[in-house]
């Protein structure tokens, strides 16, 4: 449980003191984000010559990192990775304890896990966080981060949380969860990049500029938007009726798609996944139904 | 050029007599939507027992290819492939010559060119289709169709196939561009449906319902629609600025992604070919510029 004892307390939130590890572009954009929000901010880096402007905006940069987290009530780190995060907390465990830790670099839930013994072995309410934006996005009312872990420690301190971004949500007490969905968004968001990247170039072959296609793309996207809900329901229920296009009918198609795109002499590494396990949905019975059967391809490995 | 004598012209673009040929489940719904805005249309399919309903909506039944195509002065063809189509198209070359030919079978723009050809020589005017909506969003406002071919056939018969579907666009003389188009769009839609269930699939494998990312992903989605312009235009000028974000860090991001999937069982042949795709372009030195630069990776497939 954390104690008040070594801690500068406030009772407002909008001063609760706050310490920022790491001044990295994403670090900065978190303390630049705090001090704008009225809250007393205390700084640090590993290497000097970082967080200049921060310190003319206010900020108050600490000798170690040690006098760093003494200053802060909330600690945030935001490193490269957990690998670092580790090496910068785990000499601090005693200045730590009694206070609330909030990790939003990003690295695997297993690795939040066991963050999150550590910090419960020294006393240190702790959470996991998520940065779902750009730093540019930093503190606007749309800008979405998650949190998990000590749910007192995210209600107490929800309001400063919440100058980081608005969209801010606490997704269960599980600290590897922030973790979770970081990488279930994310992965739906690189492999959306790679497919749109992968269309202009297709397109490009045949002397289709890319500003061509796009504004076709963003007037049918509405599709895909209304797709994410109903897939996530098929998906939870394990059923994907096919009325609307069939998964056996679908595979012709994105067959038509990787050998145009082979024969114009483009890698296909991503389409030749997206067809494999679609074929192997196929293979497994699924042909008629939905194109969300392909989750049964992905939970069943190639070799 | 088309001719008119053997043909039912009309004055009425409303009444203009259709033919479609092919009756599973694409050519049904478009048969659908030409005999509810008005226009006589005869139906042919290659086995019997399809287009009943049709016929009590008010659609001629022909007893042959040839028939149908001699009752109408614009033939669709909607069936599962060009080998398809040029089976049906090729011995009614005769009765085709002078007739608006639309064929809206999805194949590559090769096959498009190809068909294009033979049309010139038997001086059927043609016209190259792609349908971008599942069968239930035909003959609505919103769905979409490409065009490619005869301008002028296109000109004189947009009424009739924007009945099809309202955000119908005509996208060139190059036969192919229809396919180019369609090929280009499904290309990322394909990917990013992959990566939705993926996404899914990942959450699932730690406890978290796909229904319980999907809002997130839902509100989070504009980031993915803003970022379709601000990519096609880094792609046609080949610049691809990193201020917000580099390759080299999104790789890192990737690699996460993958090894917690691989960790969780799951295929990742999908994320593998991302992180290839992105790994090829930091390798050609495009590590500090944005995720746009994949298109070089892309252009220089790997073994
Ligand atoms: N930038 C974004 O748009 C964005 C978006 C979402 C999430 N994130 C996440 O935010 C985190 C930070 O990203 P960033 O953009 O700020 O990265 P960055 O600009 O590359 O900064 C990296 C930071 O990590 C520190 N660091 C690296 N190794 C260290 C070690 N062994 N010990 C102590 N400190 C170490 C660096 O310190 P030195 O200055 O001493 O090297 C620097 O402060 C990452 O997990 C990233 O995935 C970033
Ligand atoms: N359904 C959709 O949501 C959708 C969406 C966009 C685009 N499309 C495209 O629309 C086209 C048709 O799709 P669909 O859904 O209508 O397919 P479908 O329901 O499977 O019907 C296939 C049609 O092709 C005919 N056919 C197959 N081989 C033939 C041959 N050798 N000779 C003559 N006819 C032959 C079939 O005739 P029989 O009845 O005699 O077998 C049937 O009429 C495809 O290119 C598809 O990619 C479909």
């Amino acid at each position: 449980m954390p104690n008040a004892t070594n801690s500068p307390y406030s009772t407002d939130p909008k001063t609760t003191p706050v310490t920022v590890l790491g001044l990295g572009a994403m670090g900065q954009a978190l303390a630049g984000a705090l001090l704008k929000s009225g809250h007393p901010t205390t700084i640090w880096n590993r290497s000097a010559g970082k967080g200049d402007d921060l310190v003319a905006r206010g900020a108050t940069r600490a000798a170690s990192a040690a006098a760093a987290v003494r200053a802060g009530e909330v600690v945030l780190v935001c490193v490269v990775d957990y690998d670092a995060s580790q090496a910068i907390l785990e000499p601090l465990a005693a200045d730590l304890s009694g206070r609330v830790l909030v990790n939003v670099t990003s690295d695997s839930p297993e690795r939040a896990r066991a963050a999150a013994e550590w910090a419960a072995a020294h006393e240190i309410a702790y959470l996991d966080g998520a940065v779902m934006i750009p730093t540019v996005m930093v503190g606007t009312p749309e800008a979405l981060l998650f949190y998990s872990g000590d749910e007192a420690a995210y209600r107490k301190h929800e309001e400063l949380l919440k100058s980081l971004g608005g969209q801010s949500a606490y997704v269960g007490a599980d600290h590897g969860l922030a973790a979770v969905y970081d990488l279930s968004m994310l992965d739906f968001f690189w492999t959306s990049m790679a497919g749109l990247v992968h269309g202009y170039a297709l397109a490009a072959k045949d002397g289709v500029p890319a500003s061509s296609i796009a504004p076709f793309l963003q007037s049918h996207f509405s599709l895909l938007a209304m797709l994410i809900g109903e897939t996530a329901k098929d998906v939870d229920r394990g059923v994907y009726p096919g009325e609307e296009g069939n998964l056996a009918m679908e595979l012709e198609g994105v067959e038509h798609i990787l050998h145009a795109a082979e024969r114009r002499g483009l890698d296909v590494s991503v389409l030749r996944g997206v067809r494999d396990v679609a074929k192997r949905a196929v293979d497994l019975g699924h042909g008629a139904d939905s194109w969300t059967a392909t989750v049964e391809g992905i939970r069943k490995p190639g070799a």
